[in-house]
């Protein structure tokens, strides 16, 4: 059977064809959705927040291991996951798609179909977007959301406050490895950790409730632990230290990635866990709060040169070379 | 002088860089620009907009004629329209950037100096964004603004309306062809067609003027008048005539295309003027209230179809074939 292509459908029947798509994910707030200039929607009085993201196929993600349905999850799911680190409620989302002239329509419907599965379960509404040509995929999302007030900012960690994290780490780049084929793992661990790092679940829950407990302090982990951390000490001017025998590494990972999870936990990224910092029985509080795995990973200490320093279990300094990713210094 | 490479800079060093740029198009109710994992702002109650558009280099842009100042200015430019169209005002924008490693950190001051300028004449705030390694050059720009209350749609147009257009048409294609080098044309008028073509003004304060003296149906043109016009019929399920003689095409115009010029006014596409329907009373008020070339071009018709004609002026129906643009049907 011949598979319709975007190109046969042309710019304004692929609209169509995602403004029926997405329709299911409106609201009642919503005025106007896909279709017009702009989408519109009643709005009440308060903080609002918003945040970008753009995927771009060969640097974000490979059609050769990332199904569409991931990809549409994860390319909203970071961008939930950036307002879930200001503790904030995701409410809208903008989506522009550029895609090769030839891309197979049904590919653009599993994208769409894995967006509204991860809109649904959040409570966001896909209102508008923008379709155009290009060479590869690019996928650029903006969310729009709603806050208590409070904010959980980087810039607010003090020393003497504990580094905690949500969840386990490392998983995501765990599973690109698995899905790659660079690793290779018996098939329940496979599918542990290529769902870690195709199907991010962002920690929008979490976060509020962190917000609630008194937590001023987050970032979600995007880059890596320790870049991700850098962000906050430089936010903050402090410094940090990471103990290296306390990062939560599940076992699917130890098992696949051995002595090598430490680095990924420290450096892999993607893992979109939320990195805060509170003290002691703030955490403790919260922890009892929140029903899933949090961590004392580290502290923050006094340093005019917001330095993060890993330090292992015999108290020794690790050195743990460049960390994290940066989209241009890194060869690719 | 050896030019410093973004990929030199690196992204963190890269996003620093901008977020010092924009700062100063930041304003009171802001409370977080770039650097955080989301921007946030107080917002009053209300009715609020979104819109999102992405330009590819090679497709929505050149390099080799388009300066990155102007490309700037542009990329912001569509969207500040789009949030015009709907009568609304442009209050924050997150810009979404992809770029080659190799891209002079020169042209990215450039860019956002161009994304800058308008910015300050259009009363916008540039409060968060993302950069990433590509291909070639992306640019994704979402803005949110707010409105008065009363949306100008694209589905309120009635027949016996008039179709009206604000200033000149066709200029933004012609410019086009002269930067091309497919038109050679005294540099006075070069410079005006050039200046349409990358420089778009888009008519927020005019298109306030239209939502208060009663306006209700309008959209910018960036497909095309015939395009742009088959929307607003598609959505208000009506039909509509255009008069060939009647539209408003500039004498530089005139002079560089000859006969071609009513094609390019019709098809051309990204005049960012506003296309809206009215009774011919109300359209004559709105004349005088707004200070620039307002024409009458045609009137809403009875149709089941949709369908847009144009009639010469002995009456005749003009075949002017596929009009408009569509990312993916024309071959490029």
């Amino acid at each position: 059977m011949h598979a319709m292509k975007v190109r046969e459908l042309g710019e304004f029947g692929l609209i169509d064809h995602i403004a029926r798509m997405v329709r299911g994910s409106h609201k009642p707030d919503l005025i106007l959705g896909i279709g017009d200039d702009a989408a519109a929607w009643h709005a009440n009085a308060g903080v609002e927040l918003a945040t970008t993201d753009i995927l771009v196929e060969g640097v974000h993600f490979n059609l050769g291991y990332a199904p569409w349905e991931d990809i549409g999850w994860k390319a909203l799911a970071v961008n939930i996951s950036d307002i879930a680190a200001m503790g904030g409620n995701p409410e809208y989302a903008l989506v522009s798609l550029a895609l090769p002239p030839d891309t197979d329509v049904q590919s653009v419907t599993e994208m769409y179909s894995g967006m509204l599965e991860i809109a649904s379960q959040y409570g966001v509404a896909i209102v508008g977007g923008n379709v155009s040509s290009a060479p590869q995929v690019v996928l650029s999302i903006s969310v729009i959301g709603t806050s208590m007030g409070t904010l959980l900012t980087r810039s607010a960690a003090a020393p003497g406050e504990m580094v905690a994290v949500t969840g386990w780490l490392g998983g995501s780049a765990a599973g690109l490895g698995v899905l790659k084929g660079d690793v290779h793992v018996p098939a329940d661990v496979a599918r542990i950790l290529s769902v870690a790092h195709l199907r991010p679940r962002p920690r929008v829950a979490e976060a509020q409730t962190l917000v609630r407990s008194g937590v001023r302090t987050s970032i979600d982990i995007s880059d890596g632990l320790l870049s991700d951390l850098q962000r906050i000490c430089e936010a903050s001017r402090v410094g940090a230290t990471i103990w290296l025998e306390r990062l939560p590494i599940h076992e699917s990972m130890e098992k696949a990635y051995g002595a090598d999870s430490a680095r990924l936990a420290l450096s892999g990224g993607e893992d979109y866990e939320l990195l805060f910092t509170a003290q002691t029985d703030l955490i403790e509080d919260v922890r009892a709060d929140l029903g899933i795995p949090v961590t004392v990973v580290g502290e923050i200490v006094s340093s005019d040169k917001a330095a993060v320093e890993v330090i292992d279990a015999g108290g020794h300094v690790v050195d743990v070379g460049t960390a994290g990713w940066d989209h241009f210094a890194i060869d690719k």
